[in-house]
C-alpha cells in the first residue's frame, strides 16, 4: 500500500520510524546461531531488565513467541492448556498449539473485560491422574486483549491467576502482543504485570514499530529451551542485529508515543459516538489503541464492508470491517490527530447521506 | 469387581453373556490383518447393514473409534474440527485429537439436551483461505450425550447439522458409543441416525455389553484408510474372531434389551424423585439409561462420595460421585427391576437418617 | 483362510489353542480401564514376574507396544532414538514413532546377525546441546531379529549395549515379538534377556498362540505412564480378560513348544538345501523359527510367486514370496513335521520339473 | 566476534555488504502479512523469475525452508520421505520433519559426491497400500552437499532422480542453501539445477551474505500453502521489505563473487596439501567453497582443536574443528586472498613444530 494512505486495519502496519531504519544501518550483526549477534545480545538484556525476567529471546514473530512458549511450558506428551475462547493464541495463530506443539487447548469464555473467571479456570483444571484426561499444565492470558478491543487486564487480576496458578502447580503464560499499551493505560512499570507470569511474548512491531520482530522472557532455563525450539521452528536467524538495533528503539522511544495513540482512539471513539447509526461506548469500549464499533442497521442502509470499499477508493482510507455491521480501527504513530478528524468526517458524511 | 456387587457406575462394566462366551469359544478365526478372520469379516459386513453405511471396521475402543474417524477426516495438516464442549471426544478421551491427530478443536457449548446450535456451528466455520485460521473440516455430533445424562439427538436435529456440513463442504461424524439407545429411545432404525453422516463410532460394549471393542461406519474408501490409521494406532489384532463372536450377540440379541434398561432408568429417577433432598426431574432429565441426580445440601448433611463409601462397603452397591453433591447411575442388562428397588430402599434410609 | 491350509507365511497366523478357548470362556472379567479385570491383573503380574521387571501392562499388539515405550522414554518434545535400519519399529510399524510419536529416527545399518555395532551407536548418540541438533533418548533392539531371519541376539551383546546405554545415559528398549524364541534357543531365563532394558515388548500371538495381545514391560511408573498412552491411542480395553486368559496359557504352556518349532525350521532349511537352485545356509541362518532362502534364477525358470501361486491353488500350502527369487517360511505349532515333509516333496517335484 | 577476526567456521558468518545496508535503509516497507511490502513482493517475483519457478516465499531461514516444503509434499498423515543420511535436513534441523511434521524418514547411505544412489532410492520407495508401510511421497536432495565438503551434483543426476520420481509420482526437493554455489562451479543457469524438482529452497545468507532468509520455490498453488505454513510456524513477518531488500542484492550481485571464493577454497586447499601433516586431495574434495581436510595423528602430535583455541587466542582466527583430527574451512566474501595465505603461514607454523 502506498504510505499516502492512512491505515486503520491494525498497528501491525507501522513502518519503521527513520531513527530505527539508521539504527539498522549503523548496527554491529555476527552470527546470532552462534551467538554472535551484539545488538541481539543488547536488545535481550535490555528487554529482559525493563520486564525483570532472567532471559529474553528475540524471535521473527509474535506467532512464534507464543507458539514456542506454549510448547516449552507444554513439552512433555499429553499436557493441555486452559485460555479464553476469544484468545489471539486459540482464534489466530492458525491453531498451531494443537496441529505444530500437540497440545489440548481447553478454553474458557472471555468476559468483555478480556478476563476468563477464575472459578472458570479452577473448574477447568484437571491434576488426578485419571486416564481419560489430558494433564493441565498451562493457562494462558492475554494483555491487552485484542478481540475484546484492546482491553486492559489489571495488576489485580493478573496476580490472582497467578496465584490460583501456583496452588495447582500450573504455569502461567502473558500473550503481551500489546502489553506495553497495558502498561501505559494503568500507568505502571510493565515488569510488574508480568511479575507473575512465568513467560511472556511481547511484539517488538504493532504499536512499538519495529519492522520485524518480538521477544520472549523467562528463565535461563526457559530461554535456553526456547531456544531450541526456535532453531526446530526455522526462527533462528543469521545477522538479525539489523532486526533488533529497530527493536532496541523500540523498547527505548516508541513506549512514550503509545499515551497519545490512547488518547486518539478515545478521540475517535467520541466522534463516532456521536454519529447518528454509530454505536459504541468511548468510556467502557476503549482503553487503549482498539476502536471496536458497531453499525445500527436499523438506522442505516449502507454497511461497514461497503463504505471499507469507498473509503480505500476515494478517500485514502484503509479499515477493517468484521462482517456488514462491526469494524476495528486501530491507532498508532503514523495516525495522527488531524488524520482521525478526516476520518470522522468522511464517516458522518457517509452515514448522513445513508439515513434510514 | 466381585460379581456380587450392583455396579451402576457405568454401562462399561457390562460382562459377555453365557451366549457371548459361547459364541467366543465356537468362533472361527483367522489372521485379520491379512484379512482372513471370517467372524469379523461376518461382523464388519453385518454392522455395516445394519447401520447402512458401504463399510465398517472393528477397533478395540471406542476411544480408538473417534480417534480414527476424526484423524481420517482431518488427515490433512492444518485441519479444525467443532463440537460440543462437554464432547466425550473433547473431554474424556485425553485430548488424543490434539496430541495425536494434530486437530484443532473448536468448541460451541453443549446444550441441555446434548445438541449444540446450529448458530454456534456456522459462526465457528472458517472456510476462507486466511492464514490466521486452520480450516474447518469437521463436525462432531454424540447420541446419545453421556455428559448430558443420556439425551437423545432427534432425528430432525442431526439432519440439520447433516445439511449445515453438506452446505459448507464439511464432514459429518457421530460418536455413537451408545447410538443404539438412542434408537431403541426414539424408536427408529439406527440407520436413520446416522444417514447424513459421514462416519460413525458405535461401542459394542457398554449396554450390549460384548467384552471388548466398536464399529466404525463409513464408506469403502473411508474405511480403507480408517484400517490403515487402526494398524498405526496399534488397533490391527490378529486371531480377533474371538471378540467380533461377541459382538455379533450385541448387534442381533442386545438392542431389544434395552428398552428395558430405558425403563429400569425411569423407574430408579421416579423413586429418586420421591426421596427429600433428591433432586432430579424423571420427565426431562431421564431419556435412556444414564441418571443424573443432586442432592441438596440444604436438606441433608451427608454427601454422596460419603454415600458411595457406604454403600460399597456394607451394601454391595457400586456408584460414582461427581464430587460431593452429584451422582451418576448407569443402568444395563446386569441391573434387575429388584436391584433398582434394593438400591432406593438403601438411598431412602441414608438420606432419612440425614435430612437436616 | 480355511483350516486345511497349511500355512507357513508368518506365525501371527496360529489359532488359539482348544486350551485357550475353554480359558477364555470360563475367564472372571472385570472392566480393566477401572482395574477391575482379575484375569488381566493376574497375567500382568505373571508377565512381570517371568520377565523380571517391576510391572506389565496388557496391550492389543506389538505395534502399539512397541508405539508406547517409544512415546514414553522419548515423551519430551525433540527426542531421538538410535535403531537399526531394518528394525520392525522402523520398517513395519507404518513410521508411528514420527508419525503420532513424533520421535526423530536414527538409523545405524543392521548386521546379518541381527545386532547393530556398538560403535554405530556410540557415533550417533547426540547429547550435546546443540540446537541443530535432536537430542537422543533412546536405543532399540529387537531379539530375535524378523528381517533378518529370525536372528538371536546374544546376552552378551544385549548385555554390552545396555552399558553403553549406561555409560550415556540413554534408555533401551526391547522390541522381544518374539523373545520368547530366543530365550529357547539360547536356553536361558527369558529375563536375563531384558535384565539391562528399561522397556520391553512381547507377543503372546505369534509362536505363543494368543488370539490377540502383547505384554510391555518396565518400571512400576514407566508402567503407569504406558496405561495412560494405552488409553489415548485407543487401547484401553473394557472386559479384557477373556484376552488374557488365551496370554495366561502362551506364557505357561506354550514356550515349551518354541523347541520343536526351531528343531522343524531347521528341518525344512535342511530340505531346501539339498534342493537343486535352493540358496539357505541351514546351519548360519537358521536359528530359530524363520527361514528366509533364495532361489536361483540361473539354474531354475520359476519363480517363488509363481510358485506361491500354484502352492495356494493347487496344494492347500500358503507361504510368503519377498519379490522373485525370496521368500519367508514361519513354523508355528500348527505346522508339524509331517507338513514339513510334505512341503519340501512338493517343492522339490516343482524345482526338478523347472531347472534350466 | 569483533571484525577484526578472519571467520573460516562458516559461510552463514557473512555480513550484510554496505550496498545491502543501504538498501535496507531505503526499502519501501509494508505489511507483508497483508500482502503489502513490495519489496517482498519484488524479491520474491525476482526470484521465481530467476530460478524458473512459478513462485516464491521469502522465509526467515533454511530450516523453515525445508520444513515448509517438507510438510507441504508430506502434509497428508502418514508419509515418508525418501533422502541421504548425511543430508542437513536429516542431520542437523533438529529432526523437525519429524517432531513438527510427523514425517518418517527413510535415508539412503550418502556417496562421497554427495548423491544418493538410483537403485537407493528405488528399492526404498514404498506405493503399495500395505498398512504396515507409510507412504512415499517425497525424495530430497542437498546441492551443494553441506556434509559432504560442498560436493556439486550434476545436472544429469538431477535429472536422473528427477525422472525416477516422475515415474513413481514421488514428488523431489532441492535443498538449494547453497545451489547458486553449484550453478557457479558447474557454470549453468540455476533454473536448470531445479528444472525437475517440486520445490526448492535457496538460501540468502551464507556467499550470498544477505543477514536474514531464505528464499523457497514451487508452483504457484504450492506456495500459496507454503504460506499458510509459514504462519502457523511463526515465520510471518511484518515489514519484512528491510531484509527483502538486502535478499535481492544477494540475488543480483553477489553470485559473481562466488567463483572467488571457489579459487580461494582451491588455493587453501593447495596450500593444506604441501604442509606435513594435513591430508587432503584439493582436486577431488574441494569443489566448490567448503574445505574439508584431516591431521594424520601418526604425524603430528598437536589436535585441530588445539590449534582452533590457539588461532582464536593468538592470531585473530576462527575455525571449526569436526573432532580432533578433521576441520571444515568455509570460504566467504569476507576472507580475502591474503587472509588465506596468513592463514596457512600460521598452520604451517604450528604443524612444523609438531611433527612428531
Amino acid at each position: 500500500m502506498s504510505t499516502s494512505f492512512i491505515d486503520f486495519r491494525s498497528d501491525t502496519v507501522t513502518k519503521p520510524t527513520k531513527e530505527m531504519r539508521q539504527a539498522m544501518f549503523d548496527a554491529e550483526v555476527g552470527d546470532d546461531v552462534y551467538g554472535d549477534d551484539l545488538t541481539v545480545i543488547k536488545l535481550q538484556d535490555m528487554a529482559a531488565q525493563l520486564f525483570g525476567k532472567e532471559a529474553a529471546l528475540f524471535v521473527p514473530s509474535g506467532t512464534m513467541g507464543n507458539l514456542i512458549c506454549v510448547m516449552n511450558h507444554c513439552g512433555q506428551f499429553g499436557s493441555e492448556m486452559i485460555l479464553g475462547d476469544l484468545n489471539h493464541i486459540h482464534l489466530f495463530e492458525q491453531g498451531g498449539c494443537a496441529t505444530l506443539g500437540r497440545v489440548h487447548s481447553r478454553v474458557a469464555p472471555t468476559q468483555p473485560d478480556g478476563t476468563i473467571l477464575l472459578k472458570d479456570i479452577e473448574e477447568r483444571i484437571r491434576m488426578v491422574t485419571d486416564d481419560h484426561f489430558p494433564q493441565t499444565k498451562l493457562v494462558c492470558l492475554e494483555n491487552t486483549h485484542n478481540r475484546m478491543g484492546g482491553k486492559v487486564l489489571t495488576l489485580e487480576y493478573i496476580q490472582s491467576v497467578g496465584q490460583l496458578c501456583k496452588q495447582y502447580g500450573l504455569k502461567l503464560h502473558m500473550d503481551g502482543a500489546r502489553l506495553m499499551n497495558a502498561a501505559v493505560a494503568l500507568d505502571v512499570d510493565p515488569a510488574q504485570l508480568i511479575e507473575c507470569c512465568d513467560s511472556a511474548s511481547i511484539c517488538l512491531s504493532k504499536g512499538l514499530a519495529a519492522p520485524v520482530g518480538s521477544i520472549i522472557l523467562g528463565t535461563k532455563e526457559f530461554i535456553l529451551q526456547a531456544k531450541r525450539l526456535r532453531k526446530v521452528l526455522g526462527g533462528g536467524m543469521r545477522q538479525a542485529g539489523v532486526l533488533a538495533a529497530a527493536g532496541i528503539i523500540s523498547l527505548t522511544q516508541m513506549p512514550k508515543l503509545l499515551k497519545l495513540d490512547h488518547q486518539n482512539a478515545k478521540l475517535l471513539a467520541e466522534g463516532l459516538a456521536k454519529i447518528p447509526g454509530c454505536e459504541i461506548n468511548p468510556e467502557n469500549d476503549v482503553q487503549t489503541n482498539i476502536v471496536y464499533f458497531d453499525l445500527n442497521p436499523s438506522k442505516v442502509k449502507i454497511d461497514l464492508q461497503t463504505i471499507a470499499g469507498i473509503f480505500k477508493q476515494e478517500h485514502g482510507i484503509l479499515m477493517s470491517a468484521s462482517g456488514k455491521w462491526k469494524a476495528r480501527l486501530v491507532i498508532h504513530y503514523m495516525i495522527t490527530k488531524e488524520n482521525i478528524e478526516y476520518f470522522l468526517e468522511q464517516f458522518k458524511n457517509i452515514l448522513e447521506k445513508n439515513q434510514i
